[in-house]
């Protein structure tokens, strides 16, 4: 009955409004005070979803969502989900299920080996990856290794982590200042260095230079970079390459932050955009985002496991065994902040195998050429202009409008995608780089089709066709 | 097929032995060196897991896996689980789907009553609920938001973080130490207050005074305790009304950490197990453990939302919208470490509705008496002792076995359980309180019947008349 129900929903997908139409507090009034004391049956619980959740669904699978990056799911990423809930292991250590530890070192290598990632970074070659939920956490535990050896070296004394300092730009993602706050970064030492529409948006290694100089010269001590390898606003590429040259002459973890757009390094063709990464610590991406795997599934590789294992290690009592004890076993608990850990690489094993790497190509091309349709389009269009040059599959645009300064074309484009959004027939969400307001069309989900890119233009052009600019430019 | 798969696996769980028998690396030589080229087939796929995976499985849901604390799966649960991976949906702001915000809201009201939490924990008493993937994530939570209420306080200045010191007793989930240790307290400011078995293996107030007492006396600034409702090493319960009364002249956060016990307080004879939690700033317990939610489920209750807000929350370009300038919605990401949040609190629904509550605290029940009998087999037989008092679904023996001291004894109950566990039979663990090596029985799979219990006992005893009593004692 639920398999139906999903078929169903997949099914009518497209006739539901993309971004969910309902008001505050909608599903309050609609359920009971509280939860029955007899059980109800399957059928009345699937009726109640139809009714009242799905209209509060913003559908992240719909082919005209465009928001925010995707997050794709797949047959093959739910069925996955599936066998995980119905085995239901908690694979914290080897002991508590082997073959979940064992099938996510081996996958992890063999995405791993697809992104062409340096050897250092594989267990074939001393590193290793992990599954964890999401790059906040992620984040978290570099940070916390590389915290924690860098105060081995400095001394914990009674202002070390008060010295220790962090960059990033303004183009990174929020998660990071929000990772280095949770492990005691002072918040002023959290350096953001501002990126340019000069560099496209990339992070100058002069500009990460310069910071670190400064800081050096205070006393401070650099600790840790987040690059990021398609950031959140404009899908920017950090360049890899000089940021970790200059990192490495000042002792500074490099972690790679490609969430998004990491998934693209399948395609021998997008794999230059990591050039580098052999001089990082260690890289992520979210193969729930643009890999076909249904949330979560963030996958981090490191070069040096046993950074990780010093700071996040546990051994209780209770948790002793054997295997462990006798070591030559990954007990996964020690890589990652959680203790409990779903069985999530056999999600991300059966999107591989049932794909296949030339489909799993096939489908990123897809929609980097979507998003190549949908940029000439606006470039034909006296209105609009491209704003960022595109990468990948997302294209960041707005709309001109004879606007004379940044200002009232911001705010044009603010009205222009409420009138988008509020149509229901296609999601887009904005970002804001360098003080210009645009939108952006990231392609990305799993049913989206040309004709669906085509439909989010005309939906544009309607928006912007009934737009009264005159009146908005005038103010 | 992969519900028929699931449905067999059920099946046949009782011909599996509980505990893997694989050898470490077992798995890597079975699989190809890397991923397909070209697609597979999923029946290929479902024959390998078969074949390779459910070999390397040790079954948390057999019916006689009796280790660590339970994790239940559910028909509820894992159909629950599917609709999430179905709908796929990233809740993170009210806006990105209000109905996972919504339901959260209105299931954590549901499940906070059913506890008899304190109106203050409730959204209708101006506290709130929110789902987690685990209690290490809660403990992050709680502990990121204490501590910058604190340095809000007393400064963060040179150091301020290096003055805070944290609470807990020798029996507290090793998670706890690994947040505080993430969160930058200093090592030797985790206060670990040891508990004794003449207090049943519970937090004294008084040492939780004394200690207190010391750490203000050097200058240092107490912060926050972790109490425990039923503690891993042996179900011990740390008595709340007094430890919050300390906690509250002290202006200490306290946590309740109830992530096992915590589901039997929607009985009412064990509600008592948590009195005094009035006085606790957060609550949590793991829905995932014993109340038939698949893994990854932990709720938690705290009395002052915006403290977790203040300290957790982002608002960048990007994710700002109109719902959440103008107030008057819940956006989770700003109650939790992550950004990214799966749509958990529809399994914790369907597992509500689909066994209404008189089902589910029969369950619960059901598991105690199954313990109680349990019990009763160990106490009636000279060689073995119950060593601490059970409470709930757990008991804590072992043999005594003529030894005339606990560190041969010890011995004799490691072995003891090797052997039981070798069996395949059954899968315990094990823990040490107070020096003493005992054996854990925690009660909980869905699948448990007392057939299975009594034929734990069976493989205990014949385990203990095959062992060599005499040989290990006389060593």
């Amino acid at each position: 009955m639920v398999i139906d129900f999903i078929a169903d929903y997949y099914n009518n997908i497209e006739h539901y409004p993309v971004l969910s139409q309902v008001k505050p507090g909608y599903l309050r009034h609609l359920l009971p005070r509280s939860a029955p004391l007899a059980a109800e049956p399957i059928e009345e619980i699937i009726k109640d979803i139809e009714t009242h959740i799905i209209p509060g669904i913003t559908h992240w699978q719909h082919p005209a969502h465009f928001a925010y990056f995707p997050c794709t799911a797949s047959t093959a990423g739910i069925l996955g989900e599936l066998l995980t809930a119905g085995l239901n292991v908690v694979g914290f250590s080897w002991v508590a299920s082997p073959a979940a530890t064992e099938l996510e070192a081996i996958v992890m290598d063999w995405l791993g080996e697809l992104l062409n990632l340096p050897k250092p970074f594989l267990f074939s070659g001393n590193g290793g990856g992990v599954i964890m939920g999401t790059t906040c956490e992620a984040l978290l535990a570099t940070l916390v290794a590389a915290r924690d050896r860098k105060l081995a070296e400095i001394g914990e004394g009674e202002i070390g982590i008060g010295k220790l300092v962090v960059y990033c730009s303004d183009q990174t993602h929020c998660a990071f200042a929000k990772a280095a706050k949770i492990v005691g970064i002072k918040q002023g030492n959290v350096r953001v260095v501002p990126a340019s529409k000069t560099t496209s948006f990339g992070l100058c290694p002069d500009e990460l230079v310069r910071a670190v100089r400064s800081d050096r010269d205070r006393g401070l001590v650099p600790l840790f970079l987040c690059a990021t390898v398609g950031t959140t606003p404009t899908a920017a590429v950090d360049p890899l390459l000089p940021l970790c040259r200059v990192a490495r002459e000042h002792d500074i973890w490099v972690h790679v932050d490609a969430a998004y757009a990491g998934a693209a390094c399948v395609c021998p063709e997008f794999r230059h955009v990591i050039d580098g990464v052999e001089g990082a610590d260690s890289f992520s991406l979210n193969a729930h985002k643009w890999f076909l795997t249904t949330l979560d599934c963030c996958c981090l590789w490191v070069k040096d496991p046993s950074a990780l294992r010093k700071s996040l290690s546990t051994n209780p009592e209770y948790l002793r065994n054997q295997a462990s004890d006798e070591g030559g076993v990954i007990d996964y608990k020690d890589w990652q902040v959680t203790l409990s850990r779903r069985f999530r690489c056999l999600k991300l094993w059966m999107v591989l195998r049932s794909n296949g790497v030339a489909n799993l190509r096939n489908f990123l091309r897809s929609h980097v050429r979507m998003a190549e349709a949908f940029e000439k389009l606006v470039a034909e269009d006296a209105r609009f202009e491209i704003v960022v040059p595109r990468r990948f599959s997302m294209v960041c645009f707005r709309m001109v409008a004879g606007a004379r300064h940044d200002g009232v074309a911001n705010l044009v484009n603010k009205k222009l995608l409420e009138s988008i959004n509020g149509s229901g027939r296609v999601f887009m969400t904005h970002a804001v780089a360098g003080g210009i307001y645009m939108l952006r069309l990231a392609v990305g989900a799993t049913l989206t089709e040309a004709r669906h890119v085509a439909e989010a233009w005309k939906v544009v052009r309607e928006q912007a066709d009934a737009m009264d600019v005159e009146g908005i430019v005038g103010c």
